[in-house]
């Protein structure tokens, strides 16, 4: 895979953290730092400068904090990261940065991007290709999304919970079929030329559309046209005033062009063995449903492409206060985004001396540290709230919980990796692996009796999704407390 | 994939150009290019001189020419970038350096190398055997190929058009079977061992052959002969004053010796399941054949071994000012070798803001380029003449158009990666995508009544290989023009 | 796959080894050498500092031995090379770096590595999981395996000589259930996480386990205890003064426990098709069997899972002063632990001017070399001696011999990569490539007559395994001079 060497500043930014949170004391500075906190996030509009005041807010009030947020950056990306890619008054394409780049740790995703479509009412986005395998999937409105390859145009009305994959190079475009409702799509990538980038092409619709740029006389050649003609057709010009307003790759239709792009039915909950039309997530049949929340779980046998690309896709809603139960996968990556709503995550990371400022450093030491004499693997905690539009990864192994906010659902959607190997490994409920094992190995294991370990461990009769922290006293405080790591 | 640093000398080279051309003026001092162009063709032999040589004709004469020459410089590759890998007076072996090394662009395929193994009359290239997959494709001549592998030997006999896979660590030797005729070979090599690079391994035949260099007591246990008699035999000494000129890799048979290497009948052209014989392109039926010239194509249906090297090949032969229609792959790195002939190639990648230096940076800067914020894409076209030898590699996606010249047809061998899901997207002709559109969709798309996109879109009757260009007017001198990307 | 920068001082000390070393003369100042590297070995326990301590010989005594001595460390690593990962009074996790980071040449088996688990009579290895495939190998003693997934627990009772695959992300432990001998077992590691590099997570049983890691509240919430309760129990603790003795990820069982952690039955030597149980490599029918030794092969045919992990596991015992026939692999990197005994290992690769210092350089200039004009090929040897506990790694194409010593058999344990699709080609005794050539051929290649070559070639009739040097005269002294390269 790519490697990419590590950015100076930032490493001279994160020395200095360390140098001057140094020596710094703990004891509850958190309300301090979280003012302090806030007054950043009103002041700074800008990502970069916002975190630069964050982090001399730990400085001041921080004690280890800068830890827990180190870790929180190796997974988590704010919906701030995204950048723009398209964009005109109609509508926008903004990208998530390569994971890779964001994080050394997430070398095991380097090659998958998310993007995210959003479109106005009536909006279109015109015909384009990309180089990368896309899935896409609704998360709100209704729309139209055309596809068009070597012999076939498909056109698919869709709208929230399908999944549709498109496959690298095709032609596609996209409309918004609602008057009042935007049109936002996830998309998935998997790049096929250039690992962990991918480019768009527009042919024809605009004046840098890529065809306008190809010499005079191949243009008159290949389109049998005089070169101006030609470039007045790709150009994509309106008549009279109305061009301005039109250019770009994203423009609005009329009522009736809308209408008229009209696809086949949506996506169905059958198991559609054909890799063309889209697939309703929200229509199958939940893995668990109950009041805490519902899971749902499409996979190669719902819809063929995910076999290809050996994706699993999963939609969780919690409800507020409710909990994810912790697990890990043995062999996924899952690459999470938030949908709705608001919680918190927290998981547990092998961490090795001196491996504090792996994702700042290169390669080679961060081997070195991966390499240390040891007795024993230690673990650290990362903890941090996520809200709408941010993005989490977690590589294969790692556990985790999920946990709904007290005063909102929380709704994640997740691509899951190696989806075809892969096993969720719950760590709590009636179903832990230690009840699984012998006696002896209990005993062993937690240092007393197996009867006893039964016991405890039966106390928790919920699956899947239970009641989270919060319903519980000493939480609200220990909520704040948590996104420092204590 | 394994990344390389960039090139110091090389970036100071290119930033002295950027620095030097700017604000030069570029009104038609193409000729006085051109001149200087062919003043350091006859002084410069050598082929770093020969650039720089060039390079200063830029900066004299150029204009922005540095541009589409950084531009031709990421995908093209004359015959001069390869290098010599054996060399006796009979022949010689050349191979050109790894894609990823010559352009980080392409990556892609920078696990496969291109190389040319050329004979002369009667010469023999000694058995040996890669640490790579091996497709043959027989360029000039005719000649016997033997393999040998754990169990069994097979000769073959070969001439032009045909393909023949050799497995990787499997023993082969050329013999060119003609007494005049030179035998051309074209091999893609897929390494095995080091990421995008393979070595030859001669176990016998010359002094230096690597059995020579086990310790005489390995070699007199291994064959149970005195150490004198090993050294001797596997030296490969010739009797008396035949010594010298026999030595080395490549050397001269006798015509009876010739003769007496002999294989099995030469490709057929009918689908052959045994991955074993060879596999002849010329005889079978071409995908299109018009005045325009041939297309002819060979994919895992021909012949088994492209199933498992997931690679077609396509020969293409376009007739003097024909133009194959332009079209992008949507999954294929498409790897070119001009056989024959000259002519244009142009095409046409997404371009960012200051991505100029792309090919000269770090991955790093590399990808906040392609993260920059920004409105809509750029393209930039790349349009350059390639003659018989020269290489060219096209990612997936990117739209290319190729030209025979007006004095020589333009024939082309290709290799295509990814081959099992690659489509190819024709964007001009009666099959050109658009048409398969929805009436409103054309609307939106090229801001005009969709009957009259229909109109100006079916004028181009021809498919695949149409009229080029020049069979316009005022071409001869765009070009001329058109190398220097105007 | 990955790229490590180049280690300055390693550099420099290499650099200064050339520099130093140059202009020395070599006549037999091997004696000295020797005695110099003995008082290394006396002196020098750390590993680091005896490398220093020997290289410090060289420069006094050395010729071109630190030639040797670099190709040796590209592909041979001392047990002393391995790092601890794990270790209490009871038993070690011992794991040998990333190849690549060992050695640039090796980054076709970068994705692996290699680790040695040694438990004392009776210890137990408590339940964990790594973010890797494993695949186990019972080089010493008995135990119990136990592995626990999603659905299901197994537990077999293993041997010597015993292949396991366990899936990434399964839970397992491991107890040595013999009271006297240790309990060894060999493991092949595949990550699926980060590219070359495991991690083990042990949820419970010890202070420093990860579920001890999460939030109070949420331990509280997932198990529905009290928080004091969950770190209680899954800290591990013993009741009593038993309680330090039996912290730590190893820990000592009782007679009975052992007892009760019972399997099914050991691996069978029958073609096993379903994934869990062990296979007995010592039971299977060996490919050589005869006074000189034996060689022992698993493919995808004998156990399902190597077929998933397309590795061949081979086991090879040479009886003292036996060789292995020289032979290369043709796709295979060979993945070598020496078991028992002590040999030597000689193998010849092909090396360019100026690549000496090769694997001590960046990508780049090691391109460069690779890519320099030349006209033949040069190969070097490179010859050691292997002892119990080394690990040597084989590229595909590289010729290889391996000798076991004149006291003692060599036992050997391989993996061999990318197993479907690999030939072994031996290159002495009667089934030698050069017989299958055509007369012509050989005569072009040996430059003599077929007949005479054929003789020769005919002389060493064994096979497979075949006599050593050592039942030669003038070894006893070469083997030394071996040592150095002559």
């Amino acid at each position: 895979m790519a490697t990419f060497p590590k950015t100076l500043p930032y490493l001279l930014l994160v020395l200095s953290i360390f140098l001057i949170s140094e020596g710094l004391q703990q004891q509850d500075s958190e309300k301090k730092l979280q003012e302090c906190y806030q007054r950043c996030e009103k002041t700074q509009l800008e990502k970069a400068s916002l975190e630069h005041c964050k982090i001399s807010c730990q400085a001041e009030h921080g004690g280890d904090v800068y830890q827990e947020e180190r870790g929180e950056r190796d997974y988590v990306f704010r919906k701030e990261r995204f950048v723009q890619r398209l964009r005109t008054e109609h509508g926008t394409v903004r990208v998530l940065p390569n994971f890779y780049q964001l994080s050394k740790l997430l070398v095991g995703v380097s090659n998958y991007r998310v993007s995210v479509i959003d479109l106005k009412p009536r909006a279109f986005l015109k015909p384009h290709h990309l180089d990368a395998e896309v899935l896409l999937f609704v998360a709100n409105g209704r729309g139209s999304v055309g596809v068009v390859d070597s012999e076939s145009r498909n056109t698919h009305d869709v709208r929230e919970g399908d999944i549709l994959r498109i496959r690298a190079g095709s032609i596609f475009y996209l409309a918004n079929k609602d008057s009042n409702e935007r049109f936002i799509i996830v998309k998935l990538l998997n790049p096929v030329s250039q690992y962990g980038q991918f480019k768009e092409y527009f042919a024809v619709g605009f004046q840098q559309a890529y065809l306008q740029r190809f010499s005079r006389e191949v243009k008159r050649a290949a389109f049998n046209l005089k070169a101006e003609e030609v470039e007045e057709l790709f150009g994509g010009q309106q008549q009279g005033q109305q061009q301005q307003q039109q250019q770009g790759a994203i423009i609005r239709a009329s009522e009736q062009q809308i209408r008229s792009i009209r696809g086949s039915e949506g996506g169905s909950s059958r198991p559609s063995t054909e890799s063309r039309g889209p697939f309703n997530l929200y229509k199958k049949r939940p893995t668990h449903s109950s009041n805490r929340g519902r899971l749902i779980e499409a996979d190669r046998n719902d819809y063929q492409p995910l076999r290809d690309l050996d994706i699993q896709v999963t939609f969780a809603n919690l409800t507020e206060r409710s909990m994810l139960a912790p697990f890990f996968n043995t062999e996924s990556h899952k690459i999470a985004v938030v949908m709705k709503g608001r919680g918190t995550i927290e998981f547990v990371r092998q961490r090795r001396e001196g491996e504090q400022q792996e994702s700042e450093k290169g390669r080679e030491q961060e081997q070195e540290e991966q390499e240390q004499e040891q007795s024993e693997p230690q673990y650290e905690r990362i903890s941090t709230q996520v809200n709408e539009g941010d993005v989490y990864a977690v590589p294969p192994g790692i556990p985790i919980v999920q946990i709904a906010s007290s005063s909102q659902n929380l709704e994640v959607l997740c691509f899951e990796t190696r989806a075809e190997r892969n096993q969720r490994i719950f760590l709590a409920g009636p179903n832990n692996p230690w009840r699984r094992m012998e006696d002896a190995v209990k005993e062993l294991t937690f240092g007393r009796r197996a009867r006893e370990v039964d016991e405890k461990l039966s106390l928790q009769k919920e699956t899947v999704i239970m009641a989270g922290p919060e319903e519980r006293e000493e939480y609200p405080l220990s909520n704040i407390m948590n996104f420092f790591g204590f």
